[in-house]
Formats: structure tokens, C-alpha cells, sequence
């Protein structure tokens, strides 16, 4: 299995409910380092795993959704904690459905022919001692 | 899948017996800087992976079982060398015995209803250049 | 010049005024991992540049008055901007007078027979790609 | 399943040939700092899962038979696109055939009385943002 | 004294003349992750040691310049050998004159009322473990 | 000012006096990952700071000295705490004099016509929370 893996982040507030969270349920905010890795059994017709330049472009904008934000304040959000898990299978889902919409380029969809993108891992580092993941098998159905 | 690591460190003095260890034989010592990383499918009720707070005491109170030790002389090493490798597994089944017995939460276990925490890893990086880990499934059985 | 450096971290929720900041207007946050590195000529009685027990405790006393915490509703903030830079200064000062007041033992000082710490540098690491930093001699004036 | 991981790096220069790659089709270069990690299920006879002075030594032997190289120039590589994920394959290939002619001695061979290496990742970091790395299963079978 | 620090990286191909660089005489290339730190005694206007977008933004023209090259062919290094010590200067040199000339900023600059940038650092890491670094007062004198 | 920087790392066991240690008392041991940073205002006649691989080599033999040992049998040490402070300048002192010995190449050395090596710092990073070092002018002088 081939694996390549880009690197970008975004800067959020945010606070949690739920007596677990301690004082993290005070309006607070973090830098989240972002890992997105993306992993293939074969190379593309290009002899890589995905066009890199695309894959950054995608991971940055789908960042600059989030980045500079208050996520309490994010409709979307509303009553769900915006935990550090969360925002992995967040960003998961929206790369997933921009891979699934073309946007890493044809060779990144699967065909009759050759498998594409199969895997996906998420990593969001939180500080130098800590961060979360999620990763799952691609392609997500495209809701329609 | 969802993971989350937390990272803590300890110090300890050691020799190993064996020509494979080279000058290694010789009373030296390291620094291992420890990932434990947690994962499940599903996050719990709090809608985490796990309390990250009692995540990082039960790591901190594991290494300071073994922190500031020569292993030469803890009885339970006797015979044994206390390898990179011997000493992540070590790691995970001490801190596998600590959830199975409740030490991270209710929710880090699995019930009918829900699985808890699935699988586990333990990673010592124990330079710039090396690390050894030791992953398995969960829950562990406990001994009794 | 000896130099021994800890290390920790605080998140925190903040937000900016002025044009130059452009989206960090917005109510946003940070993860700072945080650097306190200090200095002197000659190692204390003890052969050391400080306690690094003592100075790991009270720079975590000193974050944790800054963590989980909106810095926009901190009265002692008001009107002011919280950049990197600003609270690397207000660290430096808030941790020089810990030392002035002893927190960092009596070898921490001067004294007529030997000088104590005699700089101190503060670095906020704010991701991957930036950090700001501010470095002063010591000791500081305590006011009274 | 235990893991062990090496480290060393390799400098080369190289051009790409395809749209795809923008102005990665000029001649440039590249540092490329290598993750070796070799896992298997049980320790082996001294309890490590590989001689790590062997692995340090066959992965720095591998490396050097690149570095320092215009890789355009090489004739093995004639017509391909040395990418990243390339050459982790190729070393990938190059070290399990290493493996599999004793190099990194008798343990990490499969015998019927136990299993040696079993899985290995080689992972080519080639800037702060960026890697790629593959990963398979061991024994390979060598040509003959 | 403060200091802001931000990243970026490049990659080039070059070969060096001379004993001293032994196997580097041949054709290789490079990564160089580039650290460009700024530092002044006071705070400019805004309350930030400088518009940290605008240091972002020059550094990567900057580096967009050496992107992707052979340094072997570019006119301006004729006869010269671009070693991590010389790119680390050059970078240092055109970034100053960028500053000199007004691109980061009004306040960037010294005036008879206020001193803007005073120090500067730029830093090559080449691998894991090497780097090489040139460091300079602000500001230069400009040409003309 | 120009600086070249080598990394490596060595590992030892040792025990401390004094309270102020706590249970640092007990033998323990550390991983000391060392970075050797060499400054120069001019470069040599090769156009580099030093010859790097040299500043390997003899970095490599003076760690390989401590490596592998129990500090608290080293006659040389009897009675002193090997703090990290103190193995700093240790190391620091027996590279000067290897660079005085003329280690480190000819251009390495002050003439009447041109200055070589001026500043040199060891750094001794023991975990990735804490890290001590001690720099100083150069050249020192050769007992004799």
C-alpha cells in the first residue's frame, strides 16, 4: 500500500459541554496541525498516489472553511461538541466528498479499470503532546 | 476508525545480555518519549474517544512506576532484557489492565450496547533516529 | 553562558482589532507549546542553571492562569491586542517575577557573591510554520 | 504486533516528466529523510525484533547506493519518474531482499518453527508538509 | 528583545567544486526547510513585531525564485558553490532588500521616531540533522 | 554571523547527589540527542562554515567516549553530578580542543589573515519537554 501525506492548519475557538471536559467548557481555542493522508494499492497513470499540488489546494480550502472561527458559533454545530475527534471525521467527510466530486482529479476515483483512492487518515495535532484521528475506506457515497 | 494519542516520557538505567547488544551490554541508560494512542469506532456518550484528562494521569502514573529506575535491579526484570520492544509491551498491558479495571471511564469499556475502546498502541521513541512500539486489540483479559 | 530551556502549553480564545490581522479579527484560538529557556555564566551551588523541577512547576502555574480562558473578556487585557508577541512579553514578566519573589530557589538570584539567572527568552510555538518569541536579562525590577 | 523504526536520510536530484508535475518537470533535488519499520507478531530468539545495528547498517548501505545521485542519470531508472512514492518502493524492494538473503540476520527469517519480519513501512519525508511511504507484507519472494 | 519566526521550504538540485565536499561533487539536490526570524526591541504600531502575512508572503516569493532549479545553471551562481551556508546568506540578503524597499511594511522600517527590524535570522535545516543558518542587523544598505 | 549545525545523540546511565534532584538520586539514565552548532563571521576558503563532515566525525567520536557507560564509574566524574548543564560543557570542551588540535581542518583555525571558528554551542536535548546547553567563544586555549 502506497501512502502520501500533506500537512496544513487552522486556528479555532471553541467550548465544550459535559462535566468531562473540565475546564475546556470555557470559551477557549487551539491550533489544529493537519495531517491528510491518502493511500492506494497502485500508482495513478502518472505513477503517483495523487496529484499533491491538488491534494494541498483541497486540505487548504477546506481549512480556510473553518480557520478563524468560532465554532460555537457555527450553525451546523449547534449542540455538538467540536471535539478534536469530531473535526478529524469532519474533515474527513468534506475531503472524501471533494475526491468524490473530481476534485483530486480523475486518476483519484476508482474505475472498471484500476482502483483509486482507497483509504484517507485525518490527524489533527493539537500541541506537542497530544492529537486525534480518523480514518476510513474511500470512496464515501456522495449523497444524491 | 477514530484514535487519540497522548505523550508523556521517563528515564531509566539498563544493560542487556547477548552479543547482538554490542557495547549495549555495558550499564547505560534512556529516554523514552511514549505515545499511547487509543482507538475506537465509534466515539463514547461524551462523544470522545476517551478522557483525555484520565488518559494522561494513567500514562503519567505508569511511567513513574518504572521512571528514575535502574531495571537492572526491579525483581520483576530478572532475567529479562528490557528492550525498547519489551518495555512498549510492558506499557500496554499495564495500561490495558488499567482500563479493563475501569481507570480510564465507563465508556472506554465495551458493554452490549456499545464497544469501548478497541486497540491500542504504545510507541517509545527512545532517540531522533529510533522507536519501537508494541500495538494489540482490547479489551485485555484480566487475570483472576 | 549555560542555558537550560522546559517546555508546555496553554489554548486559549482571542481575537484582534485591526486591518493588519485581517481574518484574526475574528473570534478564533491558538494552541501555544511554550519554551521558557534561562541563562547564566556560572551553574549554582548544586552544579545546575536552575531547579528544573521548580521552573516546570511554575511555568505550568503561570499557563494554567492563561489556559482555557477567552483573553477578550480578561479585564487586564481590555483594549489590548493578545498577539504572540504580546504574551510572550507577559510570560517573560510574569514568570521574571516568580523569580524575583523566590519561586525559582535562592540559587535563582543574585547575590554579592555569585550572579543568578541572567536571561531569559520565552518562545510561543503557534504551529508548524510561526512562533514569536521575547528575551530579556534578568533580573527585573519588582515593584513595590 | 511489535514495530521497530530506523532513520537515515539520502540527497538527490531529479526531473519529472508529465503535466501533472508543473514545475517539478525542471531539474531539482530533494533531501529525503527515511523511516525504516520492520513488525512482526513475536520477538525473536534475543527478544528484539531486529538487530537494530544490522538495520541501521542496511538502511544506510541502501541509501547510500542513492545519494548524492542526479537520479535522470541513473540507467535503472531510465524513462520513470523517480517520485517519492517510487523510490519508497524501491527501497522497500531493495531492504526486503536484504532481508531476504540474511542481511539483517537469521531471526528475522521465517523458519516453520517461527515466523520472522513480517510487515515493513518505508516512509520518505521530503519536507515539513509532505511525505509518502509504502508498505507490505515480508517474506518477498526473491527472484532466482 | 522579540522575535517572529515563520516557515516555508524549496527544493533545488546543485553539484559543489572541491575536495572538501567529497561524494556532494556530484549532481544531487536538496530540501532546505528555511526559518526567516525577525526580531526588534519595541513593538511597531499595530502591536506586532511585523505584518506576519507579509513576511509569509515575501519569504515564499522568495523562495519561489530558487524553486524547482538547478542551481548549476542559474547565471548569477556561476563559479560559485551554493552551499546551505551561501543560500542561507543570499536568502538573508534578497529578504532585506525586500524590507528595505518597503515590503513588509511602513513599520518594518527604522524612522527618526520608532526603530523597525533591527536582527535578522535565516535558517536552512537540509535534514534531520543538519542545518546551517546566517543571521545580520537590519537594515542593509540599498543599493542605488 | 554564519552557523553550521550536526546532530547526534549518545546514552548513558548516572545517579545525582543533592535533594534538589529528587528521585533524579536514583540511577537512572538518558538519551542525549546533541547539536553541535559551529558560528563564524566569514566563511572558510572552501566557502563553507566547516567542513561538515569532518564536524561529524569528530562529534560522533566524542559522544562514542560517553555512549554505552554508567557516568558514575567514570573516574573523571567522581564526585561531580553529570547534569545535563555540566555534560554540555564537557562536550563542548573536548570538541574545542579537538578543533584547536586542528580536528576540524586548517580553515577551522585563526590565522593573522583571517578568522576561523569564533562561537560554538552544545546542546543537549533529553526529552521532548527539556533540553540544557552551554556555548562559548573560540578558540580556547590548548593546556600545555
Amino acid at each position: 500500500m502506497y501512502a502520501v501525506n500533506v500537512r496544513d492548519h487552522f486556528m479555532i475557538a471553541h467550548s465544550f459541554r459535559g462535566e468531562v471536559f473540565g475546564p475546556a467548557q470555557r470559551m477557549h481555542g487551539a491550533t489544529y496541525v493537519v495531517d491528510l493522508e491518502l493511500r492506494r494499492e497502485a500508482l495513478d497513470a502518472d505513477g503517483i498516489v495523487v496529484d499533491i499540488g491538488l491534494a494541498t489546494q483541497v486540505l487548504r480550502e477546506e481549512l480556510a472553511a473553518l480557520n478563524f472561527r468560532n465554532l460555537d458559533e457555527v450553525p451546523e454545530f449547534k449542540g455538538r461538541n467540536t471535539t478534536t475527534e469530531f473535526l478529524a471525521r469532519l474533515i474527513f467527510e468534506r475531503v472524501a466528498a471533494r475526491i468524490a466530486a473530481g476534485g483530486l482529479g480523475p486518476h483519484a476515483l476508482s474505475t472498471p479499470q484500476a482502483p483509486g483512492l482507497q483509504q484517507m487518515r485525518v490527524t489533527l495535532n493539537e500541541s506537542h503532546v497530544a492529537w486525534a484521528s480518523y480514518e476510513g475506506v474511500l470512496p464515501v457515497a456522495v449523497p444524491g
